[in-house]
């Protein structure tokens, strides 16, 4: 799933270059490495990205490797419920036995080998088990920018990993209770990963969001009758109705499991999540390309060559320099970029910025 | 006097592009304004500007009804006695009892009219009495950022404008002290400006730095015996000493007075003395070229044509965009510029940027 307004890492990231299409954290697009993550366990003939019609050349370029027609556009976005039922609906009619991975084209993960090993065992045990898998991460610090679940009993055990029965997912949680969680040990991240079944998936929108799986199934009638996947999906994508996987199914289904990550997982959801990937200096700084620091300490200061950004006498600031634009917050407030680019659409022309 | 290292309003200034040479404030490159500022008073023909050997074709440039030969390098930067010195040299040898204003090139002056009242009345006496005439500036808030002079007895007046004999220069005072200064009423500031027949400002050179009158003399020597100035300045300037005009010669001769302004008067020293001559918004915020603020308050932000400048949720910056440089410091920071610019050189590469 290749979503995602390019909001987030503004001015980086943009409309039409949302940050799974930038090397936020990583030499290449965050897209491409989640392909090559997969190598040896996935071959890129079996791998589909959902994204937006708007940046299917782009991922394209991206992942060449990938055949093109499962490159696929949404015509319009309704978040994460159609695009897991389309998935599903693709590869059961592929494979009615398919297994399938929904995961998000721009997560920050190092350790491929651990994934690949996750992701095997939730695989095999998904091709037997009428399970949804999600992949639950242990916390490393208590976040409170990620939805969490809290393991229930453990329900089997596939290469040395056991999976577990999820008693709740919960939302973000305030800092003391993500310390809370962090303690307890029993709450992983919702790292909004999936291994299930394709038909098992489709099973449970149709008890659980009948008229997305009655879209859906008008859908498959077209595709039956002929129709191409794109004219198929513009006669019933914006009929769908916007929901999350989340909501739609996995906070209500029974059959959900969590399987542990053998492995570091991060959503790098903004600016500040940067820190978490790279080497900073002696006072906290990370920098990109040309920067100078003087008397300035935690600052994430991103620049260009051949543009030099020079930071005097500040604390714990975003300073990003694009040659268009440039962004300057504190981190604590990097998470209402939403709310700044509201008043860069307004200003006349300033959807040029967007 | 068009000096200057171009390190205050870094990155707009630089070495080669120092204040004078940029519409900081005003709509045209500072030292064109004041020379336009003198329309009506002094001819073009009768202004002569001293700057640094490098700017010699950007002043030209920017002061096409300046006659090329008036706008003269020195080889090297000798603070403002030299200067001086050159200046009272040239005119009197043009006229011996020629008068002279020397003024810098980048202040700002909004009220021209007052400007130039003042000015003519300062060139009427300094015609026939025996003074160096500074111009006071009678402060219109605690500056602490600019020297000072106390007012002595009343001597003259002329088109009703009285002055005065100074009794003291006084360094820029801190806060308390200016405050008092201000209270008081006989304290003003010491813009810099002179008004003096040249003769008698060599009288005071010889008086108290033998050693530059003795420059000079080398210097007049050389031009009578042919040399051009280009080749006499290249000779003598490099064994001048350097020391400021206000040192030298304001606070030790006697024979000092001062007409108040009646005019106002800015140095415009560093990025923030901007506020001063622009209309903020609601909040405080000084923007030029393309800027968006969002919860951001009393900041000057800087973008381009072309170029975003985008700032969320922080006070009291300055936030300057240039092609191939920005800055971001605290307003209240500013006047450290030259130890950021100090790490910008250590950079390899780094001198590119100033």
């Amino acid at each position: 799933m290749a979503g995602g307004r390019g909001e987030r890492f503004w001015p980086q990231s943009r409309q039409a270059r949302p940050k799974h299409l930038l090397p936020i954290v990583g030499d290449k697009p965050m897209v491409a490495q989640t392909v090559a993550r997969l190598a040896g366990l996935v071959q890129p003939e079996r791998v589909y990205v959902l994204t937006n019609v708007e940046h299917l050349a782009a991922i394209r370029g991206a992942c060449p490797e990938i055949p093109p027609a499962q490159i696929i556009g949404e015509p319009v976005g309704r978040d994460t419920a159609p695009a897991a039922a389309l998935a599903a609906l693709l590869i059961r009619r592929r494979d009615p036995q398919g297994v399938l991975a929904l995961l998000a084209a721009d997560s920050a993960i190092h350790d491929a080998a651990g994934f690949r090993t996750t992701l095997s065992a939730a695989f095999t045990t998904a091709a037997k088990e009428d399970y949804i898998f999600t992949i639950g991460i242990p916390p490393a610090y208590p976040a409170i920018a990620y939805g969490y679940l809290r393991r229930g009993e453990k329900l089997g055990e596939c290469a040395e990993l056991p999976w577990f029965k999820v008693a709740k997912f919960v939302e973000k949680p305030d800092r003391p209770t993500a310390e809370r969680y962090l303690a307890e040990g029993n709450y992983w991240w919702n790292a909004g990963m999936f291994v299930t079944r394709a038909s098992v998936l489709e099973s449970a929108f149709t008890k659980f969001t009948p008229s997305l799986a009655a879209g859906m199934a008008d859908l498959d009638s077209r595709l039956d009758a002929g129709d191409t996947l794109p004219v198929a999906l513009a006669a019933v994508y914006p009929g769908l109705t916007k929901i999350s996987v989340d909501y739609a199914v996995m906070e209500k289904a029974a059959n959900i499991a969590v399987f542990a990550a053998a492995f570091d997982w991060d959503d790098v959801g903004e600016w500040p999540a940067l820190v978490r990937h790279a080497t900073a200096d002696a006072v906290g700084n990370v920098t990109r390309g040309e920067a100078v620091l003087h008397e300035a300490r935690n600052n994430i200061v991103i620049g260009e060559p051949g543009h030099l950004v020079a930071v005097l006498g500040v604390d714990d600031l975003v300073v990003v320099h694009t040659p268009d634009a440039t962004l300057v917050c504190p981190k604590s407030r990097a998470q209402e970029l939403k709310k700044l680019l509201k008043d860069v659409e307004a200003r006349p022309g300033g959807a040029r910025w967007l």
